[in-house]
């Protein structure tokens, strides 16, 4: 760091993505991308759109709010895009939380809630899952606003939407952040809270279900005033968010709506197969809402297990903190994928 | 806004970009675009990225990083991209700046500056120009980090580097941040100096030169202490900032330079007949390093004039603030598109 950092950032950590060899090959199981690529409109259209890159895109993003509104029935004033749903959730903590506003999640969910409190200088409480990974409603009580992922990152636990509407319903002067990136590998989502009740965002993601990591598309759902707070945060940081092509893209994404919601059913059927298989070999699997299993071995510690199958050339997951470091999350690939991770699996259990 | 808006946001006011509209075609010479689309290679490497969005982007942006070091006659680790240069400003600002570290600029500059420091909580203090609108470098003593736009906007008056570095070497410790969105249009650069000294960062954008306003990417170059704060802010507030087609773009566009850099040729041309035209018809013209002029008439107010081009389909753009509310910022089209415009300028002029 430089002699300029801020005082307050010199201990900040920040998040740690999975990791992403430019080098070498590796069959990656370990980012939770989708094995299928986007379908040939998308890179069709983002080439039209590249042809015209002079140009500044749209800063309302007119026509892709146009499009995910069409998509879950709602009015284009209930949406905002947003470069990837990390910044969208980055807008939402900046806006509400502040020294006498923090923020409340659970102590084993996704990493980045506490770096983004950590980054804009918002206390935050971590509040324990159950011992079976779960999430109680009762332990939200009014305390601060709420982030959930549902389903739950790195678990996969999906979450009740009547549970979810529990803690909506006892924190009706917080605003209670539900993250669905994984939502459309899941049985049930929190959709419909966002328009019943005024306090409740819900954060979607283009780069699982809709094969589009590399885009960066993410997008929020709630009451129109909640967007407009979440815009006013957007044109102070970055108001030509969306780039053309991947609004582009977006759009084509939606449209063809029947071939990744085909990607998705495809994937839910290879994960079942996949915690059958892993509980022959004698793993505990949570139970999954998502493209990605959650998984511990008896016989090998989670870290052992990352690195003998890093060493043969498969990338999972393993995440050190002490509630969940037997664990390992294990990104559901594509059918042949996921033969060869077996096969290479099955070759690191026989050597222990 | 909604009851949960943080307080400090309640009176923020976010930048206002200059009107992009979707419906009505306008000769468009308010938003500093380029007249001249993207090389074809750029869209061939946009759609070959788009095939494989499935995947996520690099996070260190290594491939691309290491285009623009070359491009620059620099190492990849004096160099960060942003999502659009306006990100990478927001992770300065927000690295550097705190209740203790206030920022300083002119006090007539990028409008955006102001913003950051609203939104970041950071105090900022703004120095006049002077009369003839250039900036004295005694007015920057040892008082905050220092952001200065050269050439200037929305003045287009480029600042001598000799006169920059004076302000370097006032301020040893504090950062001084380079805004060099236009610089490839001026006659010299501050880009060594972000090698010669630790205190000095360089920002510079694809939207202009590169005709890339619509991918949005952005890059800062400094010293490797400097950019390790940068990337921290990254890291924390959005990790895969930069889009696969974006950086598959700006690898293109880095590859294709001299088809860009002749392009800057054709725009420097054209504003100088533009000069020579507007002063033929009673214009007073700043002297411009940019992509676009800022000029008054005096038989005619700024925002009339804006006004009445508007409503016969010309868009350029008008800042209501008091020292230059008599002025309009002209960006430099292709020549077919000043024709029309001197145009229906004159049309203008003859009626008043």
């Amino acid at each position: 760091m430089s002699r300029f950092l801020k005082e307050a950032f010199k201990s900040l950590s920040c998040y740690v993505p999975g990791e992403q060899f430019q080098d070498r090959k590796f069959i990656k199981l370990n980012t939770n991308e989708s094995p299928y690529p986007p379908s040939p409109l998308v890179a069709a259209r983002a080439m039209e759109a590249a042809k015209c890159l002079q140009l500044y895109s749209d800063p309302e993003s007119a026509a892709l709010r146009q499009a995910i509104a069409g998509l879950h029935q709602v009015k284009a004033e209930n949406v905002i895009v947003s470069n990837g749903s990390d910044e969208v959730l980055n807008f939402a903590f900046l806006a509400f939380g502040d020294a006498s506003h923090p923020f409340v999640f659970a102590d084993i969910t996704y990493g980045f809630y506490k770096v983004l409190c950590d980054v804009n200088d918002i206390p935050y409480v971590t509040v324990p899952l159950r011992e079976d990974f779960t999430i109680r409603a009762e332990d939200y009580p009014d305390s601060g606003h709420i982030v959930l992922a549902d389903p739950n990152a790195p678990t996969g636990i999906p979450m009740p939407a009547e549970e979810v509407e529990k803690i909506v319903q006892a924190n009706p002067d917080r605003v209670v952040i539900v993250d669905e990136a994984y939502a459309d590998f899941s049985e049930s989502d929190c959709l419909s809270l966002a328009l019943k009740y005024d306090n409740v965002l819900i954060v979607r993601t283009f780069s699982k279900s809709r094969s589009m990591a590399g885009a960066r598309l993410g997008y929020a759902i709630g009451n129109e005033k909640l967007i407009v707070d979440l815009k006013l945060v957007k044109d102070s940081i970055d108001p030509y968010n969306v780039n053309l092509m991947t609004s582009a893209a977006g759009i084509a994404a939606i449209e063809e709506n029947s071939y990744y919601m085909e990607n998705c059913e495809k994937i839910i059927r290879t994960r079942r197969k996949t915690v059958k298989k892993l509980e022959s070999m004698g793993f505990s699997v949570l139970p999954s809402g998502a493209n990605f299993v959650f998984a511990r071995h008896p016989g090998i510690g989670g870290e052992q297990l990352y690195r003998k199958l890093k060493d043969k050339g498969v990338l999972i997951r393993h995440f050190s903190s002490e509630r969940i470091r037997d664990f390992n999350r294990i990104t559901i690939g594509g059918e042949e994928q996921m033969d060869c991770f077996f096969n290479i699996l099955d070759d690191c259990l026989n050597e222990l």
